[in-house]
C-alpha cells in the first residue's frame, strides 16, 4: 500500500490546491451590480441544466449499473458507479468555478491584462487540478480497496474486470455530458449569432437578445462541465488501462507485480506536483503575449515532470537498470493462437523484457508527444499562422470560400498530429513494446492537470467578455478580455487534441487487452485478426463508419436545436418590441429552458451509438459466420473507430478553432475589419465551426474509448 | 483465343455504337448563330485545356513509363502506355461528345423535355459506350496478345505484371485528369459565381462574366473528360484485378485457366450488348419524371445483364455446377506463412472452390450493389427527399445553418452505402471466398457503360443551361434545362459513389493480390498482418491519412485558383465599365487561360502523393524496424487508404450533390425561392460543396487505386 498511498496522497494535494485557490479566486471582486445580476443568471441556468442533464444521465446510469452488477458482479458495478459519479462531479466542479470566476475576471480585466489572466488562468488550474485529483483518487482508492482490503491479488480478474468497469461509468457520463453540454452551448450560440448578430444586427453579447444568456450558460456547462468529465474520463481510461495491461501481459513477477501496477498511478501523483508549480508560473512578464505566459507554465511543467517521472520509477522498481520480465516471465499475445509455434521474434517485440530506464524512455516519449501537439494546435489555430489567415484571407472573397479554406486546413491539420502519433507508437514500441506504448500515453495523461488549467481558462474569459459586454464595460475591458479569448480558442482546441492524441495511443493498448482478453476466456477459439481475413476489413469499415454517423447526429442536433432558439427569439421579438428598444428585459430563461429541453433530448440516441455498436457487430457477425469472425470483426471495429475517429476528431477541432481565430483575426482590424464583407463571411466560417469544434469533435474521443470498453466488457460477460 | 475474340467483339461493338449515336447526335440542329458562337468558345477553350493538360502528363508519364520500363521489362512498359494513351483518349473523347452536345441540347430543349432527354442522354450514351467499350477492348486485346501471340501462359508472371502495369498506366492519367479538371471547373465556377452572382449580382451564366466561358468549359474538362477518364480506370483496374487474382490463386487447373480468366471479359462483353439496349428505354413516356426515365434505361439493363451473366459464365465454364478448385487444385493465401500448420478452415473461406452457380450469384451481389447506390444516391442527393430539403430548411437561417446542415447530410450519407457494401463483402465472400468478391466488383463495372452514360449527360444538360442562358433563349427552355439539370446533380453523384463503392470491394482484391505476391517473392519471408502488429496500425493511420491530405491540397488549390479568378474578373470589370453595361465582350479566354495555368499548376502535387506514399512508408518502415515490418506497414496502408478513403469520397460526393440541389429547390419557388435570404445561403452551401463533389471527392477513386498498384508494382521490382 506504500506507493498507492503516496499516490492516493498526491491526489489529495491537488484537491487541498483547488480549494485553497478557489478561496482566493472567491476573494477576489465580483465587479458592479449589472455584473453580479448577470452571472446570477448564467449560473442559474447552468446549475439548472445540469441537474436536469444529471438527471436523464442518471436514468441510463442505473440501468447500465444494473446490467454490470447482473454480468460481472457487484465489485465491477461498484467500479461502474465510482467512474460515474465521479466523471459527473468533475463535471459538475468544472461548472461551479467557471460560473463564478467569469464576472471576477471581467472585473480583474477592469484592472489590466495580466490580472485577469491570473484571475482566469487559476480559475482554470482549479479545475485542472481537482480533475487530474478525482481521476487519480478514483482509481487509487478503488485499486488500494481491491488489493489491500479485500485482499484481491492485483492482477485478478475481479480487480482487471473492476477497472475497466471504472473506466466504463467515467467514458459513458463523460460522453453524455460532452454531447449534451456540446449541443446546449452550440445551439445557443448559434442561435444567438444568427439571430442577433445576422438578422437584427445587434453585436455578440448584446443584452437585447434573449438567447444572450443561454449563450453563456452553454460556455459553462458545454466548454467546462463536459470538457471537464472527458479528460476525467480520458484519464482514468489511459492510466486504467495501463494497469489492466500490466495485468493481463506481465506476469509470474512476484512481489514486483504490486508496485508496477501502482507506478501509473505513482507517475500521475508526481506529475500533479509540477502540475501545480507550473501554473504559478504563467506569468506575462510584462508582455502582452498571453500564448507565451502558457507556454511558460505548460514548460516549466514538463521539464519538472521529467526528474519527477524519473523518480516514480525509481521509486516503485528500485532499479533502473534491473530486467523485468524474460522468457519465462511474460505471457505473449502470441498464445492467442495455441497450437502454433511460437513466433519468438513477434513475442520479443510485443511483450519485451524492459527496464526502469525503458519505462523513463517511454514516458519521455509521451512528454514530447504533449509538448509537440501543443505546438501544432498552436500553428493551426493560433492568429500569427498561415492556416487561420489563409481563412481570414478567403473571406474577403465571401462566405463560400470561407468555408472552402476552412474545410482544407480542418483536412490538412490532421497530418502533422497523425505523423507525431505515428512516431510515438513507433518510439513507444521499439523500445519497451505494448507496455511501452501504455506508458507514453500514460505520461501524456499526467500533465492532464496542466493541460486542463489551459483549457478551463477559455470557456472563462469566453464568458468575462460576454458580461463586459452586456454590462456595458468600458471598451478596453472588452479588448483585454477578448485578447485572453483568442488564446482561449487555441488552448480548448489543444486539450481536444491531446484528448483525442492520448486515444489513439489508448486504442492500442485496449485492443491489447481485448485479444488477450480473448486468449483468456476462449482458450480454445483461433481468432484471426489478419488483414487478409475479410471479416476485419468488416469490422475496419464498420468502427471508421461510427465516428461520422455520431458526427452527423451531433451536427444535425445542433442545427435543429439552433433552429428552435431562432425561433423563440423572433417570437420574443416579435411579441414584445421593447426589447430592441432596450426598455424591456427579454426572457432569458425562457431560451435557456428551450435549449436545455433540446440538448437533453438530443444527446440520448449518439450516446448510446458506441455502447449498442459493439454487440450488434459481435451478434451480428456471429450469426452470420460464426464466434470467430464475429471477435474478428469486433476486434476490427475497435481500430477502425480509432483509424476513422482520429481524423474526424483531430480535423474538427483544429478546423473549428481556425475558423474561430479567422473572425477574431479579421476583428482585430485586417482584411476590412469588423462590419466588412469579409467579417461576415468570417462570422459564418466560425458559425459552421462551432459544432464541428465544440460538439462533434470532442464527443469522439469517449465514443471511441466506451466501444473499446464496452466490447472488453462484452468479452468478459459472454465468458461468464 | 475464342472467349477473348467474343469479348474484343462485344467491345468493338460499343465503338460502333458510339460511332453510330455520334452521328445522329451531330445531324441534330445546333440553334441560333448566337448560340454557335457561345459553343464554339466553349469547345475552343475545352480543347485548349485538354492539349495542355495532356503535354503536362505526357511528361510525368514519359518518366513514369521509363521507370517501369528500366524495373519491370519492355512488356510492362507497354501496358503502362496502352493503359495511359486509352485512359487519355477516353476522357479526350468525352470532353469532343459534350462540347458538340451541349448545344445541341439546348436547341432540342427548346422542343420540349422529351427532346432535350433523349439529346444529352445519347450523348452520355456515347461517352459511356465508348469509355466500356475502349477500357475492355484495352485489357482484351492486350492479354490476347500476350497469350496468343506472344504465347505466354496466362498466369505466368510477365502477364500479371503487365495487367498491373496496363492498370497503373489509366489510374496514373485518370487521377490527373480527374483531379486537374476537376480544379479547373470548380475554381471557373467558384469564380464566376463569387464575382457574378454575390458581387456583381448578375445571374448564373451571364455573359458579361468573363468567367462564364471557363465555367462551362470546366464542365466539360472536369465533369466530362475527368469523369471518363477515371471510370475507364475503374473498369480497367476492377476487371485486371479479378483476372490478375484468379491467376495468382487458382493454379493447377489446366485448360480451365485461360477460360476462367477470360470470363471476366466475357462478362463485360456481354453486358456491353444489355447497356445499349438499355440505353433505348430512356423515355419519359408522357410524364415529366426525369430520374424514373433514368431509372428504365437502367432497370432494363440491369435486368437482362442477369440472362447474359448466366450466358457467360455458362460460356466459359461449359458447366455452371462442376466444382472448380478443391484440395490440390487451389493455392492458398495460407501460404504466406510457411513453415506453419496450414488452417484449411481459413483456407476454405478465403480460397474455396466454387461453381459457375456461385459466381453467377456473386454477380448478382454486384448488379444489386449497384442498384442501391443508385437509390442511396438519389435518396441523399434528390430534391424529393429529407435530406436535400433538410439543407434547403436551414437555409431560411442563414449561410452557417446551411453549411452545417450540409456537412451533417455528408457525414451520414456514408451510412448506408457502407453497410451496403459490408454485406457485399459478406455475401460475395461467404459463396464463393475472395474470387467472389472480385465478381461482385466485375459485374459492378461491367454496367459502367450505362452508369457513364447517366453521368456524362449531366455537364451536357448543365452546359446547354448555359449556353441557352448566354444566347437569351425563352425562360422555357432554360426551365427545361434546369429540370434536366437537376436529375443531373444525382446521376453525377451516382457515379462517383458507384465508382467509389466499387473500389471498396477492389480494394480487397488488390490487397489479397498484394499478400500472395509477397508470399511468391519473399517465400521466406514471414510477414505479419495482424492487427496486433503495431506496424499495422501505423500502416493503416498513414493510409488513412492520405484521402484527407489530398483532399486538403484539392481543396486548397480550387479556393486558390477561385481567387485568382476574382481578381482577374474584378480587373476585367474595372478596367472595362462597357462589360457590365453589356456594350463591349469581356475577354473569356484570358480567364480560360488563367485557369488552365492555375490547374495544371496545382495538379502535380497532390497526384504524385499516392505514388510516393507507398515507397516512402516501405522504405521508412523497414529502416527502423527491418522488411518484415515494412510489408506490414505497406500492406496496412493499402487497407488505411480504402477504410478512410470510402468516408472521405461519400461524404463529399453525396454532401457535394445534395448542396447543389437544395439550391435548386429553392430556386423551384420553395423557402422564399431566388434572390431570397435562404437563396443566398443555399449559394453559398453550393460553393461549398463544389470543390467537395467534383475535384477532392472523385479524384480519391483513382488515388486508392494508385496507392495500391502502385505497392504491387514496388513488390515486383523489389523482387527482381
Amino acid at each position: 500500500m506504500g506507493l498507492i498511498g503516496i499516490a492516493v496522497a498526491l491526489g489529495l494535494l491537488a484537491i487541498v490546491y483547488g480549494l485553497v485557490t478557489g478561496r482566493q479566486v472567491l476573494r477576489a471582486p465580483t465587479g458592479t451590480d449589472r455584473m453580479r445580476e448577470i452571472a446570477a443568471a448564467i449560473q442559474e441556468g447552468a446549475q439548472a441544466y445540469l441537474r436536469r442533464q444529471y438527471t436523464t444521465i442518471a436514468v441510463v446510469g442505473a440501468g447500465m449499473a444494473l446490467l454490470v452488477l447482473l454480468l460481472l458482479g457487484p465489485i465491477s458495478a461498484g467500479g461502474f458507479v465510482i467512474g460515474a459519479m465521479l466523471s459527473g462531479a468533475a463535471g459538475f466542479i468544472g461548472m461551479i468555478i467557471s460560473v463564478r470566476a467569469n464576472l471576477r475576471t471581467a472585473a480583474a480585466a477592469g484592472e489590466g491584462l495580466q490580472q485577469g489572466l491570473t484571475l482566469a488562468f487559476r480559475s482554470g488550474a482549479i479545475t485542472g487540478m481537482l480533475v487530474a485529483g478525482l481521476a487519480l483518487l478514483s482509481i487509487a482508492v478503488f485499486f488500494g480497496l481491491l488489493v489491500g482490503v479485500f485482499g484481491l491479488n492485483p492482477d485478478d480478474r475481479q480487480v482487471v474486470d473492476a477497472l475497466v468497469a471504472l473506466a466504463f461509468g467515467a467514458s459513458l457520463i463523460s460522453i453524455f455530458a460532452r454531447l449534451g453540454g456540446g449541443i446546449f452551448t452550440k445551439a445557443a450560440d448559434v442561435g444567438a449569432d444568427l439571430v442577433g448578430k445576422v438578422e437584427a444586427g445587434i453585436p455578440e453579447d448584446d443584452p437585447r437578445n434573449p438567447a444572450v444568456i443561454a449563450d453563456n450558460v452553454g460556455d459553462n456547462v458545454g466548454d467546462c462541465a463536459g470538457m471537464a468529465a472527458d479528460l476525467f474520463e480520458t484519464y482514468v481510461v489511459t492510466v486504467g488501462a495501463t494497469m489492466v495491461l500490466t495485468a493481463l501481459l506481465v506476469r509470474d513477477i512476484g512481489d514486483l507485480l504490486l508496485p508496477l501496477m501502482s507506478l501509473p498511478l505513482l507517475i500521475g501523483g508526481v506529475c500533479i506536483v509540477t502540475s501545480i508549480i507550473g501554473t504559478y508560473a504563467v506569468r506575462l512578464g510584462g508582455g502582452t503575449k498571453v500564448m507565451l505566459a502558457m507556454y511558460k507554465g505548460f514548460g516549466l511543467t514538463a521539464l519538472l515532470s521529467i526528474p519527477a517521472i524519473w523518480f516514480a520509477i525509481n521509486l516503485a522498481l528500485g532499479d533502473m537498470n534491473a530486467v523485468i520480465g524474460g522468457d519465462a516471465l511474460l505471457r505473449g499475445t502470441q498464445d492467442v493462437m495455441p497450437g502454433q509455434p511460437i513466433d519468438t521474434e513477434g513475442m520479443a517485440a510485443q511483450v519485451r523484457p524492459f527496464t526502469g530506464w525503458a519505462l523513463f524512455a517511454c514516458c519521455m516519449v509521451g512528454l514530447a508527444i504533449t509538448a509537440a501537439i501543443i505546438w501544432i494546435t498552436e500553428y493551426y489555430t493560433g492568429t500569427n499562422y498561415r492556416p487561420v489567415r489563409s481563412i481570414a484571407k478567403a473571406s474577403e472573397t465571401g462566405h463560400g470560400t470561407n468555408v472552402i479554406q476552412g474545410l482544407a486546413i480542418s483536412l490538412e491539420a490532421t497530418a502533422l498530429p497523425t505523423l507525431l502519433i505515428v512516431a510515438g507508437i513507433i518510439g513507444a514500441y521499439e523500445i519497451a513494446g505494448l507496455i511501452g506504448i501504455a506508458y507514453a500515453a500514460t505520461a501524456m495523461l499526467a500533465l492532464a492537470g496542466m493541460v486542463v488549467a489551459l483549457d478551463a481558462y477559455g470557456p472563462v474569459t469566453d464568458n468575462a467578455g460576454g458580461i463586459a459586454e452586456m454590462a456595458g464595460l468600458d471598451a478596453t475591458v472588452r479588448a483585454r478580455t477578448d485578447a485572453l479569448d483568442a488564446v482561449g480558442n487555441t488552448t480548448k482546441a489543444v486539450t481536444k487534441g491531446y484528448a483525442i492524441g492520448s486515444a489513439g495511443l489508448a486504442a492500442l493498448v485496449l485492443f491489447a487487452a481485448y485479444t488477450t482478453d480473448l486468449t483468456e476466456f476462449f482458450p480454445g477459439l483461433d481468432v484471426d485478426f489478419s488483414l487478409e481475413n475479410p471479416y476485419v476489413i468488416v469490422g475496419l469499415l464498420l468502427g471508421a463508419l461510427l465516428p461520422y454517423l455520431f458526427g452527423a447526429m451531433g451536427m444535425t442536433a445542433v442545427g435543429r436545436a439552433a433552429g428552435d432558439v431562432v425561433q423563440d427569439v423572433r417570437a420574443q421579438f416579435h411579441a414584445d418590441p421593447g426589447i430592441m428598444a432596450g426598455t424591456t428585459k427579454p426572457d432569458y430563461a425562457r431560451t435557456v429552458d428551450l435549449v436545455t429541453k433540446a440538448a437533453i433530448k438530443e444527446m440520448i440516441l449518439p450516446s448510446l451509438l458506441p455502447v449498442l455498436a459493439p454487440p450488434a457487430v459481435y451478434f451480428g457477425i456471429t450469426a452470420v459466420a460464426g464466434q470467430q469472425n464475429g471477435f474478428a470483426a469486433l476486434g476490427a471495429l475497435l481500430l477502425g473507430v480509432i483509424v476513422s475517429g482520429l481524423f474526424v476528431a483531430l480535423s474538427m477541432t483544429s478546423g473549428g478553432g481556425a475558423w474561430d481565430n479567422a473572425k477574431k483575426f479579421i476583428e482585430d482590424g485586417n482584411h476590412g475589419g469588423k462590419g466588412s464583407e469579409a467579417h461576415k463571411a468570417a462570422v459564418t466560417g466560425d458559425t459552421v465551426g462551432d459544432p464541428y469544434k465544440d460538439t462533434a469533435g470532442p464527443a469522439i474521443n469517449p465514443m471511441i474509448k466506451i466501444t473499446n470498453i464496452v466490447a472488453l466488457l462484452l468479452l468478459a460477460a459472454l465468458a461468464t
